[in-house]
């Protein structure tokens, strides 16, 4: 690539992105269109986090795109958050008048395009739930969102995103937290065992909560410029949004109750993580448990006289792979017959992160064997006889999926400091930019904090913030890194995207 | 039902909607909440139909929700068919002082929130292809839009709907127009087969192509009150797209040429479909290929002590109904074990239109048995042996999906009349209101016109519009109905939503 990953690290993220034919700007700032492989990458995420939602009990519903102003006025909160971000319908009709455009139709009320769909879904629950016997209400929406955004980058941050956004409400704080919590053990297995991210797993500290919530909890993951992703949140959002909509209940004792509410959502950006978490120099590498294809296949064609039996023998291995599996689906396997030089085509399939590579050609068909190739390792060929390469195929997809996460998992270990101790040490670790950790970027800091925002102050000039409060600590390891104070808990420090 | 389809038939409707939970109205006028039974039902037809894209070479992308007012500009019958139903964005943030709100960050141009992708897809097909070498380009997305809607009802008409759109680009007009009947016939399977719907397909009249269409041919069905839907769309867009954006290539000679491009699509008005195709007066009737669950199994206890030996009963059943197929798949199966009374849960499922619904008692139990009924058949109960029940599934599901459409088709072919030939017979047959056509309402005429679109002019106040010129048909069967005049093609008249 033009741009390795420690040349420039932005530039490179860029030109996997178009190497693999993933997405590109549109005309509208902010807005990307998504191309059919980075489609067939959130096809599969989607696929697999719906399995789990409905696994979970969680049904999908479809909320209106179109949310009033008036309602989200009524959580000050949750407006005040979203205020400066919103897109803003006013007008439902054109008129083209000499060739200049007026709009007409001003609505009475301007609607906001949803953010975030917690008011919208707060009417409805208000309306679905009377008695203790409705809950609780467990439901999904798979939609689009918009937040206006100033700094877009493909993924990472757009004006419009896809999402799914969960919504539940019970009777009680204990059985809600439990959601929350259940859910975003549901990110995790997800995250790890499918998109081969490791993360970490905790509480937003106060002043960075959704804006409405009473508890927010977020997935981290570093990635290779050893940046924190914010790969997913899930929120115990209290009684707040019940009291804004008025959401009550009638208990077993027949009182009235207000319901506790949650909600929890992961987007496209999930996407920007599997490539800065996985991408090499080459361009993408793809998780077989996303990978719209996980095995291609090459006919390497010198002669046109070789190309019937070459293809037979293509489309016969192919035959033979779709037979197996890989987690209890068949193989997804294409056999590439472009009219391109096989060389070209293989290098598209390796930009593009394809697990497996096959390439076959007359010799290969000749000896009745082919030669693979290992997105893992993309310079070492093997060969081997056609028969026996089906009935390895789902090991050493198993393999690449495990190598992928285990690389992540290393450097991510290998990148969060524990013993930074002191505002000098740490201002010296972070004094480094954010760049390729291969270069000695600095990476995480897990260090006490008194708990304090009013504490943060000096870290914005170094870009660095609270990322979240890892879960399953029992107390603060020492006193707070920032001041000396007495510390609340350990907390992960890093630069953000 | 409180309005049986001879009573009210727009009543009907409604609560078959309301009885079975699916939607319902939202806050924001036009716009409507889908609710899981509706979801469920949406995910299983676009599960179907996704298939049949992909299998047809299609690939799925994501373009963005905002369209430029410019880019609309650019195709002058396509921006004149939209204008009047456009939401558009102006604004950016929202401020609130005092109380108050301010629209603020005004844009410098408006944005359009997507009634249809034609023009923004144009722009990044321009973008795309360069070469003979790039074609075809063929693309789906599966989406929301928005087209203002004065008269909204539930799925049928709403200002927001989901939909998938295709789109396509070819070198040739041979292509192109193989490609729009290839969909066509795509969707006519899908409706069908899957969901139950005779439809007639046919090329619609010149003057309600779809803007900036060179022939939009749709797909027709015939609802329970006479009326026609129009279920679905295929258009050959010919180059005026193309040349709107620019959308070039080299053809083989090293010529440039506009490309030519098709676009096609359903959207959520299919379930309004459904709904009035099948259903009958106790409610939704849901074809086995889309109905979220297939078989509900209903325990019926009336003594606490027989609770764990029926539950188990009943979890036993749904396994080996799980372990059969149907159309390829394992069996959506749902043991209901809600705190409710048994006949009230029996009810609810009849509402929801599930196929099978199998109740279990203690003595059933006792005897090895279990009591089912067919959606098709309420009235009849069926008692068999357990252990033989779930081998049967399959053909009684099959039953149901093919009992359905013989239904379906036979209203239809006996509604439509061929042997209407003049203008006096044509307005007695439309004199009658539309209502269910048990009472003797009208269906349709299939009869001569002689293409001339200033005759139709008598036909607004019996509401009755052309259809579509159904298509494998060599010439007109007479003069025009309308004039006497000669006729161009033989048509249907008819009433629609």
């Amino acid at each position: 690539m033009n741009s390795p990953r420690s040349k420039n690290y932005t530039d490179w993220y860029q030109e996997v992105i178009k190497g693999a034919d993933m997405a590109e700007n549109s005309l509208v700032r902010g807005c990307m269109v998504i191309k059919p492989w980075g489609m067939g990458i959130w096809e599969r995420i989607q696929r697999l986090l719906d399995a789990e939602i409905k696994r979970t009990g969680h049904e999908n519903c479809y909320f209106p795109l179109f949310v009033p102003v008036s309602l989200f006025l009524k959580e000050a909160a949750h407006v005040e958050g979203f205020a400066k971000e919103m897109a803003l319908v006013t007008h439902t009709r054109l008129k083209i008048e000499d060739g200049k455009v007026k709009l007409e139709g001003a609505l009475e009320e301007p609607l906001v395009v949803r953010p975030t769909s917690e008011t919208v879904i707060a009417e409805s629950f208000a309306q679905w739930i009377q008695s203790y016997r409705d809950l609780p209400v467990l439901i999904n929406q798979w939609a689009n969102v918009v937040r206006w955004e100033m700094r877009p980058r493909l993924f990472l941050r757009t004006t419009e995103f896809l999402w799914q956004e969960g919504h539940t409400a019970h009777a009680d704080q204990q059985e809600a937290v439990a959601e929350t919590f259940q859910m975003l053990e549901v990110y995790r297995m997800v995250m790890e065992e499918s998109l081969g991210l490791p993360v970490i797993l905790g509480e937003k500290a106060p002043h960075e909560r959704f804006p409405g919530a009473e508890a927010t909890y977020s997935l981290e993951a570093m990635m290779q410029d050893g940046k924190a992703l914010q790969a997913g949140t899930s929120h115990y959002l209290g009684q707040g949004f019940a009291k804004a909509a008025n959401i009550q209940f009638q208990d077993k004792a027949g009182d009235l109750q207000f319901v506790h509410t949650t909600s929890w959502g992961v987007s496209t950006r999930l996407i920007g993580g599997v490539i800065m978490t996985h991408g090499d120099d080459e361009g993408l590498r793809l998780p077989p448990a996303i990978a719209p294809s996980q095995v291609v296949i090459v006919p390497i064609l010198r002669d046109e006289a070789d190309r019937s039996s070459v293809m037979d023998f293509c489309e016969k291995a192919a035959r033979s792979l779709r037979q197996q599996q890989f987690q209890n689906e068949p193989l997804r396997v294409k056999v590439d017959t472009r009219d391109k030089k096989g060389q070209d085509k293989r290098w598209e399939w390796i930009k593009k992160g394809v697990p497996l590579i096959v390439e076959i050609g007359p010799r290969d068909v000749a000896k009745g064997e082919l030669c693979w190739i290992s997105r893992l390792e993309i310079g070492k060929k093997n060969f081997e006889p056609a028969d026996g390469f089906a009935a390895k195929a789902q090991e050493r997809l198993l393999a690449i999926q495990s190598g992928l996460y285990s690389q992540a998992w290393e450097l991510r270990e290998g990148n969060i400091r524990t013993d930074i101790k002191d505002w000098a040490a740490f201002k010296e670790y972070f004094s480094k930019k954010a760049e390729f950790l291969g270069k000695g970027a600095p990476g995480w800091v897990r260090a006490p904090w008194c708990g304090d925002p009013e504490t943060l102050g000096v870290l914005d000039e170094m870009a660095v913030t609270i990322r979240n409060i890892p879960l399953g600590q029992q107390a603060a390891s020492g006193p707070c890194v920032l001041t000396g104070r007495p510390a609340k808990w350990d907390v992960l420090f890093a630069r953000s995207y």
